[in-house]
């Protein structure tokens, strides 16, 4: 007999990317940093002390969150350290949203914001976006009239990689009654000519979090670490509903080095934005465009209609993976994460492959 | 402004036992293994790949699990990794309770589960144990009155170490209608020539869910790692409700060397097992008598009313650390936590000093 709550047997779990172990794989298909964590982070594996890991570690992560706090010109109580990204987005759910209620977000995102909506019994009221992906002008005021206790905005959006300004932000935070989650895992690669930064949004808005990764911008998808900035109350409210010891004693000492490793990691975004222009002329050349990107993947148009899941399936053929959703409004296109040079022109290769085949 | 759902505003976070970073404290309150983890874990520290860490991890640990099951005689599907036990509790309440059902404990029990209810929306319903702190034999029977879709039972019992049978949960498993999860955190420090293991089990019953963490009998408190085991069904349902990417790629690493270094984890268990032995006599001899312990601490009895507290104090003074619970039927009584020799010395003369200064 089964002994799942209806709501969860009803549910579809989150569908992850594929993930093949090993092979001669070219995964452009879940946004990982294509260059490796800076050498300071393999070097603390070495300076684990095997009684660190049979004691129990530190359940606020506070060395890490002191060094958060000072990057980002904050308080070790404006910062929460999470399994990933994901363990933020799942406390918001749990700590602001009662079951029954919904969260807001725009159309399309983030695939996990449904799921996770699912699980904690939530619905998922939905602003489109316009054609050109940016944020719904009426977002708050369609929130408020929702009466939505939590809004999700990813910036860089994803897949689209449009990147909306601090202003539209704050403009937002200020009109929303609830509290406002941007979701920031792919800000490292903004261009730093913008001055894009919602931390001093922070000093306004009791109702802004703001989520951050060290799974792309500083190459540690397999480290699951993540973190929330916020007001403290909204932080303190978090802590309250986290498991008591939810990061592990190594992943918060490499999570300390990585993000002392500034130089390291800014040098991989710059060249990750360099390949990104590359690549977006070379597709964009090859008659496949993509709106601007402040992110580290492109959205692409494949003209011709059903030929984008037809490029899809030929890249994997060749054991190139990139990312094609069989959704509305996306079904013509492909989110394809930008990788090293050789890996985009591996790439851009299958691509000529595939157009000259047709 | 706060924005936390009520049932959060009103919530106590669990309090961790006292974890001070550093220093020359002995620490006998959180049950921690006083030996270091197995040689083969710490040597795998090095073999970690740096582009493993860039990649997202396997979303469902599976060479942990092809490990874990060929240790238990099980299938993979039978297996679920999860960020501590502490995760696996999270996701059973998650799966299998609605929000404003109770969950099933027996009094006293692990103070993490009204906390993790209380999180969920859930209340507690608690059957006293006998002055013995065996199993209410009316467990089954209450919980089924209450229509409670989950019990819990810590298997040895914590705070007081009893082992119950496995006669008796199979009865326990049998009569009830819901989910009962055993939780063995402890069950590795159980005395081999009982033969006690509830893995049979699993052939009879669909409603079993049997939870085991690398924190204690394998010294990996600080790695956050432990598993649950169970029909294939329970598990999946599990799975769904999971964050997608649960474990970091280094845990997983690490967990697979741990597991698979068994004759280092069993030395590690015999010597607590005598360690246990030698303490549980000597505090005997000073009057303070535990009742017979199958995990890796006592709960001793401190003879005079509110000696107990006075005792925690007077050791704290002296750098030793145990756990005094201001609880009814504890409030007279001390957990010590299984040391090494050299920490259960320091213990024991502690407790001599005391004595004389009465």
């Amino acid at each position: 007999m089964s002994y799942e709550r209806p709501s969860v047997k009803r549910l579809h779990a989150y569908t992850p990317g594929e993930q093949p172990q090993g092979g001669r794989i070219i995964k452009l298909n879940t946004n990982e940093n294509p260059y490796p964590p800076a050498p300071e982070v393999l070097a603390e594996l070495g300076n684990i002390d095997p009684h660190a890991l049979r004691r129990y570690p530190s359940p606020m992560a506070d060395e890490f969150r002191r060094v958060a706090a000072r990057l980002h010109g904050v308080n070790p109580e404006n910062i929460i350290a999470t399994n990933g990204g994901d363990e933020l987005l799942r406390l918001a759910l749990t700590c602001f949203v009662e079951p029954g209620e919904a969260i807001g977000v725009t159309r399309p995102s983030y695939s996990l914001y449904p799921v996770l909506a699912a699980i904690h019994g939530a619905s998922v009221f939905e602003v489109p976006r316009p054609d050109d992906w940016s944020l719904p002008g009426n977002f708050a005021a369609e929130l408020n009239r929702q009466k939505v206790p939590l809004g999700l905005v990813v910036n860089p959006h994803a897949p689209s990689g449009r990147l909306s300004s601090v202003d539209e932000l704050a403009a937002i935070a200020n009109e929303f009654k609830g509290v406002l989650l941007i979701d920031e895992a792919y800000v490292d690669f903004v261009d730093p000519s913008l001055n894009h930064s919602t931390l001093p949004l922070l000093n306004q808005f009791d109702n802004l979090l703001i989520l951050r990764t060290l799974s792309k911008g500083y190459s540690l998808a397999g480290l699951r670490f993540g973190y929330g900035i916020g007001h403290a109350d909204l932080i303190a409210g978090l802590h309250k509903v986290r498991d008591s010891y939810n990061q592990d004693v190594i992943s918060q000492a490499l999570a300390v080095a990585s993000l002392t490793a500034q130089q390291y990691a800014r040098q991989s975004w710059q060249k990750v934005r360099d390949e990104r222009a590359r690549l977006a002329a070379a597709l964009s050349q090859r008659g496949m465009s993509a709106p601007d990107s402040e992110a580290n993947f492109l959205l692409v148009d494949v003209p011709g209609a059903g030929q984008a899941e037809v490029l899809y399936q030929a890249l994997k053929q060749q054991g190139i993976l990139v990312r094609w959703f069989d959704q509305p409004r996306l079904r013509d296109k492909l989110r394809i994460s930008v990788g090293s040079d050789a890996e985009n022109d591996a790439l851009l290769q299958g691509v000529d492959q595939f157009l000259q085949a047709l």
